[in-house]
């Protein structure tokens, strides 16, 4: 294991800029791995997540089954495994043997962590009155982990239609903002 | 007016990429704007944003009495301004006059457009039920506006205490994905 555990209280700075984000669950033994872009932060810490995942998916019912998952951040690099993940189903296929994606074992969730990603945030349910008129879950990330060895990832975001953008040049403005 | 409409059902890729994004809001005449990145996508059409304002700023009692709001997204070259207004309240100044913001009349909300933003989302609350909780409000984008002269702008990600990245290269890979 060379990730190396974040404090919960920069989590935020990992979802907050609107990254893709792959989405591990388990269930009966069986991980799988998705693509998504609809999450939010919703508070700093403990540090809780929203994220909206279509009941279509195959990860909808392992999350809602067993109220655990990953968020796991690849950098620029990862984008075609990532579109492929986005593009298939857990009911077909073991999308980390088919992808390269290397599982790794999680330190409190069943859910494991993706070794290729530079960031993977261990999340529990915590509220679910949003799930059935939106899809819109409430995670809390109880362990954070960032793998030292990427340094300056830069992340992608989706515009639609498999057209990505990704970062560019960092800046910083005097700010009194967290 | 140089704003053109936007179709409803294009709205998610100008929100799902993760925008630092401005808010206004007007009550008992009065306009105001604060800095946003807490928000994501929920549903494509009608389209629903989520969004988490801090109950410590100004706009929130705004948004939470009127019900509605204009989220407005800046590209790069506002970043100055975006931090200032991020920086300030709507209790002590005018933000539109202070930084130099011009607010346009919306097509059915009170709150203003910003006419220097590039994408202006003309917003209505359809969701309290977590407001309480964490904030979070669900709106519904009732319009949408681009500004045709702002081609291909590039957004701005905060990743916590002034550090930003704007947009840099656009790739697009084969995708089923809307």
């Amino acid at each position: 294991m060379t990730m190396k555990p974040l404090p919960l209280a920069e989590v935020y700075r990992l979802i907050e800029p609107g990254p893709v984000a792959l989405v591990t669950t388990a269930r009966k033994g069986r991980a799988n791995v998705m693509t998504m872009s609809w999450h939010m932060m919703v508070e700093f810490e403990p540090p809780l997540v929203a994220c909206v995942l279509s009941e279509a998916n195959y990860s909808f019912a392992a999350l809602h089954a067993t109220g655990e998952c990953v968020i796991a951040l690849p950098a620029r690099k990862l984008a075609p495994k990532v579109v492929k993940v986005g593009n298939s189903s857990g009911r077909d296929v073991d999308k980390f043997a088919t992808f390269g994606l290397t599982p790794l074992k999680a330190a409190g969730v069943k859910a494991p962590l993706v070794a290729e990603c530079f960031a993977n945030l261990e999340c529990r349910v915590v509220d679910r009155r949003l799930v059935k008129a939106y899809n819109l879950f409430i995670l809390e990330v109880v362990k954070a982990w960032v793998d030292p060895r990427q340094k300056n990832p830069k992340t992608i975001h989706h515009h639609g239609y498999g057209r990505f953008v990704a970062d560019g040049r960092a800046f910083t403005l005097k700010s009194r903002m967290r």
